[in-house]
C-alpha cells in the first residue's frame, strides 16, 4: 500500500483545542527555515520574549516558550521548582488538577490534595485551611482555567493568599492566555505555563512559561540537579539569552516559533483588553442561543469560562452521534467530555481566532440542525 | 517600538542542522489544523508509524515521533530505559556521548564512560573491556553519527556485541537517519532515537523513536515510575495506539506531524538505499572540490559522515568572518566547530534535501571567493 500525502479537510475548530487558526499564522508557519542559531533568529526569540511578556502582563525576565506541549511547560514548572521532599498543595478540580499530582510525586514531592468537584472553582476557604494544617508547605499549584469542566478559579485571590503564608504558586494557564484577564506580576503568580494551541491560535506543540524572581531564586537555591536535562530551565535559559553567547541546548522549532511570534503580534495588535472583550462578547452570543435551543451549563455563570463552554448532553441524545455529524457533515469539531464528564457533555471552545460570529452563529444552526435529526 | 511580522530570508542551510526544507515540506506545514483526536489525523498518525518504521528499518510496534526535539528523545530513552541504580556504558567521542551521560546520572543510574577522541569512531575494543570489566551492566548506549565531529561509529558491531553480553542499546542516530545505513532490527538496536531536522529534512521539533520487544519488556518490568509525565512511554503508547480508545495525553504537534508525514513520504518514494546513495554523492563531489581548495578534514575517510562534512578552519583564517560573509552575501548557512572543535573547524552539512547538486557547486564556489577575500 502506498501512502499518500496527507490532505487534511478545513476543519472549523471549536472544542478545547487547538483552536482554529489564522491564514496569517499559517501563512508565517511555513516560511522558509532558517538554522537555529542564525543572528536573525535570535533577534526573532528576542522580540518574542517580549511579545510574551505582554500576553502575560509580565517584567519577569525568564519569559520564553518551552519547545514542546502544554504538558512539558506544566513539567517544566514542577521539576525546576519542586525537590524531593518539597511539600505541595495541589487543587484538583479536573484533570489538570490531577496531573499536577502526577508531577509533584514524579519530581520527588508530597503532594496535599485540595479537592473540589469537576465544575467548580478551587476553594479559597479549604486552600487557607490546607496552607495553615501545612505550614511546611513550599508551594501552592493551581489551574487558573481547567480545560476539562471549563471553570475558572481566583488566580488573584490565591495568589495573594500563597503570599500571605510565604508559598510560591505554579499556575497552569493553559486556557486562560489571551482569553481572560490574566496578570502575573500584578497577582503575583511565580512558575506559570500556558500553550500555543489555546487562545492564542497558534498551532500546538509549544508552551509560554514564565518565571518570577521568586521562583528563580528557588531554582538557583536547589540542593539537588533538575532531574529532566531537556526541561533544566537553568540550560534552557542560556539558550534563550539573546545574545551572541547563546549557548546551544536544542535545536528551536523553528518554524513553530515562527507562527508563534505571528499569533503574539496579532494579539498585540489587537489589544489584551480588546481580545478579553471578543471572548466575552461570543460567549454571550453562544450562551443565549444555547439557552433558547435548551442546554444546560455545567458550570455556574460566575466562574464560567467564556472560551470553554460546557453544556450536558440532553437526555436520550447520543453524544458520538451528534459530535460525528457535526464533524463530518458540517466540518464542525466540538469537544467530548473528559474524565468524569466522558459521554455526559460537550465543551464548544471559543479560542482565539475561533472566537469569531460566524463560528458561532454557524455552531447553534449546525447544533439545531442536527439535534432535530 | 511596534514589534512586526518576522520575515525570515531564504537561507541555503548546509549547518549541522536544521537542514534545507523541501517547498513540499512547508507546503504540508502549512495545511489547515485539525483537532489532534480527528479520525482522519489518528489516521495520518498510523501512517506516520509505518514510514517511520521503513526509516528505521524496524518492525517494532512502538516506533513514533516524541513531540519535541531530539534532546527530548534522547531523554525519553533513557527516563524509560534507565531505573535507579543501573549501570549504563556511555561511549564518548563528541558533545552527544557527554549528553548522554548527563540523562544517566539524572536518571538515577550509573555512567560507565568508555572516551574517545573527537574525530575518532567508538573503540570497539575498548567497549567490549568495559562490558568485560562491568559485567552488571544494563545499558550500552552510543551515538551513530556524532553530529559534533562527522565521525560515524560501527552501529551494527556495537548492537551485535550487545547482546553477546545480554545489555540493551540506546542509540543516537539523529544526524544517521536516512543519510546513511541504519537497520534497527538486522543490527538488534534496542531504543534508538533521532531528530526530523536532519536527513529527513523535516522541521525541528520532533524526535522519531523506535524501541524494540526487549526495550519495552525492560519498562515494562520497572520497579519504579518513570520520572518524566511527558515522556512516559507507557502513556504514550496508549496515545499512538491509532484506534478508537486512543487515551489523551497531550496535544500532538499536528501541523508538525503533517511535515514529518511528508518528508517520510518523500523518502519512500526515493527509496531509502537511494537516499543514502545521493548522500554519499553529494559528499564525493563536496570532497573532490575542498580537496582542490586544500581543505583538511577532521575525520578519517572510513568513518567520515557523509552528510556531516567537518574540516578544519585554514591558518590564518577567521572562523567567524568567514561564516558571516557566507551568511550575509550569499545566504548560505555552514555551521561553526562545537565543544573542542569551536573555532577550530566548520561542520557543512549534506543532509536530506539539502544534499542537492547545486547547494553542492554554490557552496564550494563561495567558500572559494570568500576565502580568497
Amino acid at each position: 500500500m502506498t501512502i499518500q500525502s496527507f490532505i487534511p479537510p478545513k476543519r472549523i475548530l471549536m472544542g478545547p483545542g487547538p483552536s482554529d487558526i489564522s491564514p496569517q499564522v499559517l501563512q508565517a508557519l511555513s516560511r522558509p527555515t532558517v538554522g537555529h542559531l542564525d543572528p536573525l533568529f535570535i533577534n526573532m526569540m528576542d522580540e518574542l520574549k517580549q511579545l510574551l511578556k505582554y500576553a502575560f502582563q509580565t517584567d519577569n525576565e525568564f519569559t520564553i516558550a518551552v519547545s514542546a506541549p502544554g504538558s512539558a511547560g506544566m513539567e517544566a514548572c514542577f521539576v525546576n521548582l519542586v525537590e524531593p521532599g518539597d511539600k505541595v498543595i495541589v487543587c484538583r478540580n479536573g484533570v489538570f488538577g490531577d496531573r499536577m499530582r502526577e508531577n509533584v510525586i514524579r519530581a520527588g514531592g508530597s503532594a496535599v490534595i485540595v479537592d473540589d468537584n469537576w465544575g467548580e472553582a478551587v476553594s479559597i476557604d479549604k486552600v487557607e485551611s490546607a496552607l495553615k494544617a501545612h505550614p511546611d508547605t513550599k508551594i501552592l499549584a493551581f489551574v487558573h482555567a481547567e480545560t476539562s469542566t471549563g471553570a475558572q478559579s481566583d488566580a488573584k485571590v490565591l495568589g495573594k493568599l500563597a503570599k500571605q503564608y510565604g508559598v510560591l504558586t505554579i499556575v497552569d494557564t493553559v486556557t486562560s492566555l489571551a482569553g481572560i484577564p490574566l496578570k502575573v506580576d500584578e497577582w503575583q503568580l511565580d512558575a506559570v505555563y500556558s500553550g500555543s494551541q489555546k487562545c492564542l491560535s497558534c498551532v500546538p506543540g509549544l508552551s509560554p512559561v514564565t518565571f518570577s524572581p521568586l521562583a528563580i531564586e528557588k531554582i538557583q537555591s536547589r540542593r539537588t540537579p533538575v532531574q529532566s536535562w531537556f526541561l533544566d530551565q537553568s540550560l534552557v535559559l542560556g539558550y534563550w539569552s539573546g545574545n551572541d553567547k547563546r549557548s546551544y541546548h536544542h535545536t528551536a522549532p523553528v518554524n513553530s516559533l515562527y507562527a508563534l511570534h505571528e499569533s503574539l503580534v496579532m494579539l498585540k495588535n489587537e489589544g489584551l483588553e480588546n481580545t478579553w472583550k471578543r471572548h466575552q462578547e461570543m460567549h454571550n452570543k453562544l450562551k443565549n442561543g444555547l439557552d433558547k435551543l435548551g442546554f444546560e451549563f455545567v458550570v455556574e455563570p460566575e466562574i464560567r469560562l467564556p472560551q470553554l463552554n460546557t453544556i450536558l448532553v440532553p437526555q436520550g441524545i447520543d453524544d458520538a452521534r451528534v459530535r460525528g455529524q457535526l464533524l463530518n457533515q458540517y466540518n464542525l469539531e466540538i469537544g467530548a467530555g473528559l474524565g468524569d464528564l466522558a459521554g455526559k457533555a460537550w465543551r464548544i471552545g471559543l479560542m482565539g481566532y475561533g472566537a469569531r460570529n460566524e463560528n458561532v452563529s454557524l455552531c447553534l444552526r449546525a447544533l439545531e440542525e442536527v439535534m432535530v435529526l
